[in-house]
């Protein structure tokens, strides 16, 4: 079976963006670390510029596209909007990104000092994609899309690339999902080679598993701590497409999981997580993910875009709240 | 020159604790970064256990000698105690941690959750030291010292091994100093190698550098935004000995300079870091430490016990503020 994104073109996407993309450490933790009875590699993608994965695909994107005068628009809950603004100021391109009035302030103010322009617009994820699509129309400015597109996979795909370089033989990844372009070109990579690609969604915010479940994308309502970095409503084609070839499943985590592994990443490992970059840690912690004894689990930290206030808060909030939902 | 810690000393302390410890990611950064034109290799250090170093030497300490049944003592300005309290309950003994009322209250919260017993006693570090030493007399518990003891520069220097292992070649390494352990055992591992040991102090707690202006280890006054984990008054004997033996030179840098390197780890890496933590870097950035084109400069992380608030609070502090001091 031919997937949509091959090796090669994440090996040409790496050798594109190597020059302006931190190569992230893979740190493998000591068996038993994280209550797992087998090597645990944690992709610390959190470290990387813009605070997430995000600008290995807008990178791609810029590199590989004609940039027409009026620049690159941009629609996103926050991160792709940061990793936008920051290939764009790197490349020396003009840029507006527009966001759902959901976006966390610490987002916004880093798209902002990163020198693009802010557009507040809209209470959803999909409010923004439609008010970016209308400046598109208008003006010609060069779309590039959080997800649903060939060259932000292919980007993305390189976290893979690097992962598997710096740990070869891996069983198992574990991948959060918010519009899916991560997992999309994570699974690329690793298909049909023997690693078991695992997507972690919150069970309030599900495009994926419910597209995998209906047998097509689908549209689902988002309610999530996660929502502002995997809060899409719908993966679209192109990810469906990969995920239904190449991705094992979904596993789903409730809030209180999430905040739990944020919780547990900074008190036992001085990791400040935003809840999307915790998501994925969090399926192992809390069983929604059980590996078998000496699994070979990578799990990837993929954002770190969180307002250290917020973060503080959340870790006195008592343990009895915890247990709730 | 016979140094009071040998290589050999340092090789038997790793295969001591390496049960017991993380082994901490040296990240190489691209050529560039921080300012400096050529590599960097960042250790993060401070993603270990109890969230410092100091869990190397508390465990060397203990795993070497005979554990009374009062089990052990320690007085620290926080991370040695968290370092001693996680120790000891890793190895099952009981643990007394007198900490000094400067300590910061996220300190003394995880050395209780470690579930040691904490006494608050004194202003500054060497009363804390003073009633630690009769309480060792009154009850016979093992006294760990923070810094000043074979068992714990040796414990400490294992970073240094590691680091060698991970990234062979460095010309530098940028080390911050606070009672001198830490420098005192990285020194001993690379005496006669080639490798230049800058250590790294807050001008306002200057314990090694105004020992080595004097000849013999003298008292400081301290008075830093870093005095929670730099802030001893006196390096000790041992300490002195093998820094002037074996440290190139000691860099100052003001508090102001150490709080731009808190941001910077923060706005630009997604690194929490405490003010001690980012001392090391803080020489970098401000150029109190200017390496020559090309040098391949290590920075070593110490520690991440900062109170997130606190962090939260720094970042949005007026840039001209921050000129200031």
């Amino acid at each position: 079976m031919t997937l949509p994104v091959s090796r090669d073109d994440i090996r040409a996407a790496h050798e594109r963006i190597r020059p302006y993309i931190r190569r992230t450490p893979a740190w493998r933790l000591p068996d038993g670390a994280l209550g797992h009875d087998g090597p645990v590699s944690l992709k610390l993608e959190l470290l990387q510029h813009a605070g997430s994965f995000k600008p290995r695909g807008a990178f791609n994107t810029l590199l590989t596209q004609r940039v027409p005068e009026a620049g690159v628009a941009a629609a996103s809950g926050g991160n792709h909007g940061a990793a936008v603004a920051y290939a764009a100021s790197r490349l020396g391109v003009p840029a507006r990104i527009f966001v759902p009035e959901i976006s966390s302030p610490a987002k916004v103010e880093i798209i902002r000092r990163l020198g693009a322009e802010v557009v507040i617009q809209g209470l959803r994820y999909a409010d923004a994609l439609q008010a970016c699509a209308a400046y598109i129309e208008q003006t010609g400015a060069l779309s590039i899309h959080a997800y649903d597109a060939l060259s932000t996979i292919q980007g993305q795909g390189t976290v893979a690339l690097e992962w598997e370089e710096e740990e070869p033989g891996l069983d198992t990844v574990l991948v959060a999902v918010g519009g899916g372009g991560l997992i999309s070109g994570i699974a690329s990579w690793w298909a049909g080679r023997g690693v078991k690609v695992v997507g972690v969604e919150p069970e309030g915010s599900r495009a994926l598993h419910a597209s995998l479940e209906a047998g097509h994308p689908v549209d689902v309502a988002v309610e999530s701590i996660a929502a502002d970095s995997l809060g899409a409503r719908n993966t679209g084609g192109l990810v469906f497409s990969i995920a239904r070839a190449a991705v094992d499943h979904v596993a789903l985590v409730s809030d209180a999981a999430i905040r739990e592994a944020q919780r547990t990443l900074w008190r036992d490992w001085r990791i400040a997580s935003e809840p999307g970059g915790a998501t994925a840690l969090s399926a192992l912690l809390s069983g929604a993910y059980r590996p078998r004894p000496g699994e070979r689990v990578g799990v990837l930290l993929c954002g770190g875009n969180v307002e250290l206030s917020k973060l503080a808060e959340l870790l006195h909030l008592p343990d009895t709240w915890q247990a709730g939902k």
